[in-house]
């Protein structure tokens, strides 16, 4: 690295040089992995940010601490990238499209022809149909009960919508009818038990994947029964999309410069840094994807 | 099909025709396929038995009904093998040793080095074990709260054994540190969810893969929380170990012959039909493996 660098900054970290790194198939990494708790930096236990005032330690946020002008990261948390590509949509790549994109193309490995079920189609949800589009998916299912949804939804691959809220029966069943029996691979974006669940069904039996990218901070357990299984569906989870983000990332940014993912849709709106409250505001509303923040 | 041909019944049946039976990888059947509410010809939703009193109907158990000296099957049920084959052992190849062999070189497609760990050692647990051990395992852990099952694991290639009763840390916590970390595949061939969770914490993070064999009759659902699945552990069930029964037992039969996979240990008392009763006993009282009845 060196001053100039145009680089993006990943939460999930790779060192390199643990077990999980030396793996090639998990992007695990047991130095700079995914660690919520974990608000200060990994060579010294200590925090690189204090109040002006005081001098009081401020905290660190999932590796990046990026809601700032300036931040520090682990090195194993700063990806370099093509200086030419447009940064402006590199700071995608940090999270919501690299995690979508990765689970259609890493963790399902999303075949030509398929069909393809997301629940819940925000910047994760629409990036695994951007995803699934690029790799030929013949369905695309996109879930929302959020119908403005779905007009992103059309320009990113999605090909039937359905809004739970219109419908009588279970989701499930009508993905079933419309598929002959279930989709192949179901991908769940919302952060939901329930929503879990009917993911999990609409796959098909005997082969079908359900892949599990929301976040589910609830104390309630996995709403399956374990004789479920025996029907043959799979269900995994992805944490960011199974990229392993320094080795992998620079080319996946490239593919995006080339066109293969569509990034331009994915940032909606852009404001000033001050506005954060009201980017937030746009997110909780459903009115944004990804807010761009100037400072 | 001929008179005088030498066959093995199979519980999970494959018509050969149905969707599942023409995909590769999965040995699902929707004709003949397992379905123990299932008790009549699929063919006419008749029974093939009667008693010889009244003429009331007799019904069929698990595609079967092997409870007797004749029975009829469908053919999807019935597997024809090399005659030179000895018809004593092929019957383990209709359950419990294709389950076991077959998750292991099937569904969990065991590397050469690898670790295993493998809870409850009952034919379906040993037979987990025979495999592991042909592909090359290099560890093989074999937990049961019935420590007489430990003389004959280890014949079959188990190279550590744990009890749970002898443990005052979770079987989990013991498994980890005797592996850095955690097994690449566990076994769960004890039918107890409690089990399934240990088995399922033995395993790696970023790689693990459990394997569930155990039949599970309870109301109670998964005993794992959505997240967990972020650690990348895997969990999957397995039916009759993967195999494609018509397809690929005879060729399997063959390697059993050829002495890849040794069945001499799973037959352990002979008795006649008569003392059924008794060979139950035998097996609730964690005495046998497999018991053989003659007529
Ligand atoms: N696994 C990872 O590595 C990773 C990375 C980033 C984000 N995430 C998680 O992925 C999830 C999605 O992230 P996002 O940024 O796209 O969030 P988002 O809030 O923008 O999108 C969620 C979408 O789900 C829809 N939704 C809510 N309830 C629903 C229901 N009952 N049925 C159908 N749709 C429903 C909402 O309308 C919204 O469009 C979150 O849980 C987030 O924490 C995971
Ligand atoms: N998936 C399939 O296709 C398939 C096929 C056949 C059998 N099964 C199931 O596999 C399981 C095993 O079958 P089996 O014939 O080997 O049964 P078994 O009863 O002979 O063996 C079970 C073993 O588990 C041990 N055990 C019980 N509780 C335990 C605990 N708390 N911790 C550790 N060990 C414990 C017992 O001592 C015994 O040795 C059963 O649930 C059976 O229904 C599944
Ligand atoms: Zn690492
Ligand atoms: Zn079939």
């Amino acid at each position: 690295m060196k001053e100039g660098d145009h680089v993006v900054p990943i939460f999930n970290g790779e060192c390199g040089d643990c077990i999980y790194c030396k793996r090639e198939k998990t992007n695990m990494c047991e130095r700079s992995g995914v660690n919520p708790f974990k608000t200060v930096m990994v060579s010294d236990g200590k925090s690189r940010f204090s109040t002006l005032e005081d001098g009081k330690p401020i905290f660190h946020f999932l590796n990046t601490s990026t809601f700032s002008e300036y931040t520090v990261l682990e090195s194993a948390c700063v990806v370099k990238v093509d200086p030419a590509a447009p940064l402006k949509k590199m700071t995608l790549l940090s999270c919501g499209v690299s995690t979508g994109v990765g689970a259609a193309w890493n963790t399902a490995d999303v075949k030509a022809g398929s069909s393809v079920a997301i629940f819940g189609l925000g910047a994760v949800g629409l990036a695994v149909a951007e995803g699934a589009r690029s790799r030929g998916a013949s369905k695309i299912i996109g879930v929302d009960i959020n119908p403005n949804k779905f007009i992103k939804g059309r320009a990113m691959g999605i090909t039937d919508t359905i809004n739970p809220r219109d419908q009588e029966k279970p989701v499930h069943e009508i993905i079933r009818e419309m598929t002959g029996g279930g989709v192949d691979y179901s991908f769940e974006c919302a952060g939901n038990l329930d929503v879990l669940r009917e993911a999990f069904l609409s796959s098909h039996k005997g082969w079908g994947l359900t892949v599990v990218l929301g976040i589910h901070p609830t104390p309630r357990m996995l709403p399956l029964h374990p004789m479920e299984l025996f029907d043959g569906r799979i269900i995994i989870a992805s944490v960011f999309g199974g990229f392993k983000g320094k080795t992998q990332l620079p080319h996946f940014a490239q593919q995006c410069m080339k066109g293969v993912v569509n990034l331009d849709e994915f940032i909606t709106h852009e404001l000033p840094f001050e506005k954060i409250n009201d980017a937030f505001q746009l997110l909780i509303d459903g009115r944004s994807l990804r807010c761009l923040l100037h400072f």
